[in-house]
């Protein structure tokens, strides 16, 4: 990032751990980290680590972000942010206290970071869709339509948490929120899991229980009254990263794919109706967010630089001691609506309001 | 129809009813009708009229199909087939009597007659997208945007039934069941009215109540295992006529946009991976549904050749004594499925059974 | 056409002319003609025939088509306006001369007649492209693709006239020039022919030369200083009834498929930079041409119609006494360009200016 | 690089090389490069320097690359490879005595590395679309369309060598060249400049005369028989930039365009008409060129990778001692080509063959 943006600050890549020492030496090698290590604890004792980036399972995140925090190491932390609301609220609540201490904790909805969808909340946020009446969300992919998909981590509830709905789902509540900059109140959802038997992954000629969801859909109501519908599914044929947006209001509508992440559809109702339609804004001027540093105009970017963006905003938010944007705050709100529609579905569908406030 | 197709049988148009006298002759002229009349029943009783074609509004379907169907007449009727089940339920017991005696009924969903949706359940049916997981279905309008938008019969529940969900959501049920040749076996789902009093059209100074909903979401389990997400709205700033249905199965998926109506989107997922892809069908081959007798290819066919093929697959079927599709019961179908939305709706939006069977 | 649009004369539809006898005889009573006919001479002599629309094949156009002006009928002629300028001057100093009498003359280039390029053309009226730089315009079909699809008509020059040039890069021409409103100056280009034998439609065992061209690419300065590319093709595989033009201008551009006919592309390049796009605008909105008629907005049309707006705007100018657009001078001013196109060719494709003037 | 790919080679960022002292030694420190030098010729005596990156303006190409050549440097030159064939010529010569002793060189056309175009020339080696026929290049860009923006030295031929047929045409034709294996026997074309005077860079009061053109428009002819147009602009408004190639043969096509970049259209005619259409092939699959190093399917890339797989093919051909490709043979074809369309141009655009051989 330091190559693109002017950095308030210089980022080292001090060391890189992992739980297989020579796996991890390797990486740290090939990707110009200092150092690497397998033991994460003694890293958290070290003087010269000042940022930590969290990029484990869910099952570990309460407990390296939290004690990170405790050793006061700025903290990113991949999302979801935890895999239950009970250690969503004790990372928050760690948070909150190293905050007040001048450290820094952000979660990684690095989604929020694609430039169409930063200049989505840019024109929501000045008005240009009124008042909105409709979210329309879908996080579409098709990795687990061959039913010899081998039973890896992200199918095993006791290390994701959850399926389709942690992993994906988690992305639209969090963007839906962020672009609406209101939280989603009440849902009412199911989960499915559509092939409930997978080979093991150490061993093909066995199986085991598939213990996540497959897909799962949702309908929620916003705190200012907008409806959305959310759908986020493994098994979606020829959808590869299809997390789609849409959003419709009174004055306008937006819309967003991922596969054409460079694209935000743009629809203005207070034009005349002569020349009113979708446009097909290419995010790629200088003045849409992030692009001042980027190239020339229609020379796209990819999904890589959703992670060049969250980091340049993290290190800015250190180094001008502001709390970076989503905060474990979000993340937990995020992690109480997924909670919600658990809940929901294990109720048959029924209402279920989303717990805590903002 | 009969300029384009050649048909089993030379339709006459007889006579044109209507409640305004004057205004009936007019169009009489206009349309090509030997006569007018404001008084359908009498209509019933000549000899000459062997085929009614019902274009009123939802609370007069039920009294005139049944008239019709009794006096021996086939009935062509505009969906939804009634404003309620129980009116619903007759008339198909009606129609299963004509039927009996010779005597065809049929329901209006023209959307099944667009060639890339009648080509859509042909490649459903040969199996091309396997076991179906996920059917997602919009149909976005906006044309009630403007709060001041008056208050049309369409939204007067004593006429219309229902709003979006009777108007929008019908077309989307009955696709959906008629693409996977499946019912649905149960919903939940949600209904909303985001303005409350419109200005009546007779006075815009005074306003009433606006009775029916403005937009409706429900999720739907299919027969065969498949989960549904349904939306209608009729304020989705910029979405004109926005029906679209995509579906994703084992083997493949469709995807499909009324705007952009002569276009079926297939993939099919047992192509290798170097050249698989969402392919743009221009349904207009000879090879395709209907288009045999239209227009070479690419010469593209619009919204009025929905009712052009509709007519000829009811001329037809009264010709050759075969029953239409979709029938009453087909309607009757749809109607209930209405109902199990509205009624999970009135339930905190749990899951509720379809009632009926096929 | 009488149906959708308020008319200020009611066409009676009369007689069908035709060669093969049984064969007119059928398609009249198909098509709700009164009569048919195999001798056009003795039709222009009848008293209750006011118009003649001429469909035949280029060779024939000047003949039947001076002949119906003098016999004081009103003649819609089918595009291109005749198989050589020679011709096409005796037909435009015909029509002039029957103009002077009341009696008016138009060409079928139906493509002026979709929605979305007539808006085209109200736009750059309204110098909503500011000064025209680029006009590039294909039209692409692919059924010679065999080469094993027979000698049709439609490939031998002296029934056609040209190949696609005629045929397809007419239809290019008259399109440029009348959104442009400016005529061409002069042209470089080439023809050429990629399958030269084809077989014989009436004896598939032999073969016979294809005598005119399967493909042609011109360059084009248009009077005001705009530059255009030109191309037209039966060879495209996959593009079906691909005719498409953009124009780029100083204020911005415009662009159009006709495989999707009812949307205008229009980018407004004095937006500001953050939400400037290309926008998808659905021709169908009551505010657009010819749509105030037709269904509500997004309830799209098709190839059909553009002949029922042509018919109409025939009809308005016989009975309004205006001349219709195009007049057979607009149809010569193409033919010119076609014939410069084939004169570049024929030496080296060096620039070569178009005969004629305005 | 390294960080994606397993490279045959290590590469170390030496030197980077600039005029002004110290712009280059802050661009130095923040890309990563050891050292910054304004002088050239002196790293060229380094012996720590194996490998010369040139990313000049056109005017210094031919000295640097053959400098760097004769001092045994493997030279990576930007496109085009020369301002004029004289110099190209030279320099293919230099590659060529070079490459005999093991130094190798390339120049920069890296849009043959979007893994869509790469996936293209597959597809075209395969034989997947048959007999070419038509080639179809657009460069549209619009950054010009301000009459008041300023002469940089891409407006000078001087520097530049040509304006919108060097910088945006080379790619066209280098990318058609390579898709096809064929080279372009013969071209008719035009250049034009709309602008003639310019703001100067360090003055804007006073205004200098553009020296190249702002627009080209060519049509080819190549070695197989097949038909090309081509044309690059600066002045279409709203295409920002709009690299657009489709090729159709006789048994498929294919179309790109660069804005979407990680997508290709691909039509293959030999399939049924009842299932044949465009797909879009999202070109992020494992079997695609240059995917198996990235992300998993779906998660698109930028334009910079562009770059990072060209340099992976240089390090790779260096490491092994192959040739790589586009060599300065191949650069030496485009400015030939480059060289006939301004012949042409000159001669009332006549038809001019393309001086060399393959």
């Amino acid at each position: 990032m330091g190559r693109v943006f002017d950095l308030p600050a210089r980022p080292e890549m001090v060391v890189l751990c992992g739980r297989r020492k020579d796996a991890v030496h390797q990486d740290a090698a090939r990707h110009g980290w200092r150092e690497a290590s397998d033991d994460w604890k003694s890293v958290l004792l070290r003087d010269d680590v000042h940022v930590v980036d969290i990029c484990t399972p869910g099952d570990s995140h309460a407990e390296i972000a939290m004690s990170a925090l405790e050793a006061g190491k700025h903290v990113l932390c991949e999302k979801p942010l935890a895999n239950s609301v009970a250690e969503a609220e004790l990372m928050a609540e760690a948070a909150d206290r190293a905050r007040r201490g001048g450290i820094q904790a952000m979660v990684g909805f690095n989604y929020r970071r694609v430039p169409a969808l930063s200049l989505a909340r840019e024109l929501i946020e000045q008005g240009r869709l009124g008042t909105i009446r409709h979210v329309r969300a879908q996080y579409l992919q098709d990795w687990l339509l061959d039913p010899q998909a081998p039973l890896t981590w992200r199918l095993r509830a006791e290390r994701a948490g959850s399926g389709a709905l942690g992993d994906l789902g988690a992305h639209l509540v969090d963007l839906a929120q962020f672009l609406l900059d209101e939280d989603i109140v009440s849902v009412c959802g199911l989960v499915d899991t559509f092939v409930a038997e997978r080979p093991l992954v150490d061993d093909a000629q066995r199986t085991g229980p598939v213990t996540v969801d497959d897909a799962t859909m949702f309908t929620a109501r916003f705190g200012g009254g907008a409806l959305g519908t959310f759908e986020a599914t493994r098994y979606a044929a020829g959808r590869k990263n299809g997390l789609r947006i849409e959003i419709n209001g009174s004055a306008g509508s937006l819309a967003f794919d991922f596969e054409s992440m460079n694209e935000l559809s743009f629809y203005d109702a207070t034009e005349g109706a002569e020349t009113a339609g979708f446009r097909r804004i290419l995010a790629t001027e200088a003045d849409h967010p992030y692009l001042g540093a980027w190239y020339p105009p229609g020379h796209v970017l990819g999904y890589e630089h959703t992670f060049t963006h969250q980091l340049r905003d993290f290190v800015t938010a250190i180094a001008e001691r502001t709390t970076p944007s989503p905060d474990f705050a979000a993340g937990l709100r995020v992690q109480r609506v997924l909670d919600a529609v658990q809940r929901s579905a294990a109720h048959h569908s029924r209402w279920i309001p989303v717990g805590g406030g903002r």
